[in-house]
């Protein structure tokens, strides 16, 4: 099992939300975060002034998917999450042990 | 080491805490979420009308044990947080390689 | 790659947030969160009355990185969330198995 960790922009979530639908993945947990990549934030002007917003509102979307799903949700996140400019966001693949479904008990696949 | 991170009923948080407690487990740290399983949310009706609501306040928990603990954690935590009703959430376990603690440096499981 | 995942005070934040960038790390996810160590949260005077306010607010912050970086990172980060009081935080390292910019689909090192 694998935890599929993506932070992307919050305009794009239900994109996101939509596409991992169509392909029948519908679990999933959201956290409202900040942050900032490569480009330490972004360059705003205020009354003339220009000074840097350096952490942008992001979402991060977490999904405990089986080894088999791995490819087909990281390919089907990115694009719909995508839309060309700096700031797209980044998707991480962590390692998962154990997975625990907490009404029944049940645990591994079947409890995802 | 390990860390447990469970997504439970925020109207359950204080019964787990309270549990944790009892078999020592004190050290966490507590994220409000929002999430969904297979059920893609719950029905609610308004008006007459019937609307899901698909994305539920949850509450994360994270852990971070020492081998030996993960077991009773898990039982501990899952006995604690159910109801029986879907929608009791889900325990993932994933590797940790190192804790340390900032204010002495000090590293591995006495660092916990 | 590593998921370097700091828990410390929010007091600390920019400090710490800079101390990174003198190290050439600025890409980096935030969240707000509430939490306990050892001390099972800290005790209060209020009207006389103690009371324990057993979460407390902190900040989580995750930095993925390669691993020749994690020494650096978890030194630079320790030293400047350090007051040297209780309650300082911890520093946990987890593996990352894959790592994909959303904005171009490139993985691996280059994507961090
Ligand atoms: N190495 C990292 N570790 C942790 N979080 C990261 C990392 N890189 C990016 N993020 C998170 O992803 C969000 C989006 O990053 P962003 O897409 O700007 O990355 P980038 O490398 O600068 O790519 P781009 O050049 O397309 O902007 C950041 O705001 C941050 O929350
Ligand atoms: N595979 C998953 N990946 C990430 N988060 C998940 C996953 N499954 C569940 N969650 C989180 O756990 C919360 C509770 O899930 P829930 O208990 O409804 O799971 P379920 O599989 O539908 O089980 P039940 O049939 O008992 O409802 C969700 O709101 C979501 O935040
Ligand atoms: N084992 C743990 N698992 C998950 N989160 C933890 C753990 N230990 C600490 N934390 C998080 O780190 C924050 C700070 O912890 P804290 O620095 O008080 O740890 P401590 O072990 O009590 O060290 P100290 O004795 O220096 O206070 C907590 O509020 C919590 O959010
Ligand atoms: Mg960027
Ligand atoms: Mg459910
Ligand atoms: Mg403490």
């Amino acid at each position: 099992m694998k935890k599929i960790e993506a932070i992307i922009r919050t305009t794009k979530f239900e994109n996101v939300k939509v596409a991992l639908e169509g392909i029948g993945m519908v679990s999933m947990t959201v956290t409202e975060v900040k942050g900032r990549g490569q480009q330490k934030g972004i360059k705003q002007q205020w009354r003339g002034a220009e000074y840097i917003v350096d952490l942008i509102p992001k979402t991060k979307i977490e999904l405990v998917v089986e080894d088999s799903k791995v490819d087909i949700v990281i390919v089907t996140l990115a694009e719909a999450a995508r839309t060309g400019q700096i700031g797209d966001g980044k998707i991480f693949v962590i390692p998962v042990e154990r997975a625990i479904r907490v009404r029944t008990g049940e645990e591994g696949d079947s409890a995802l």
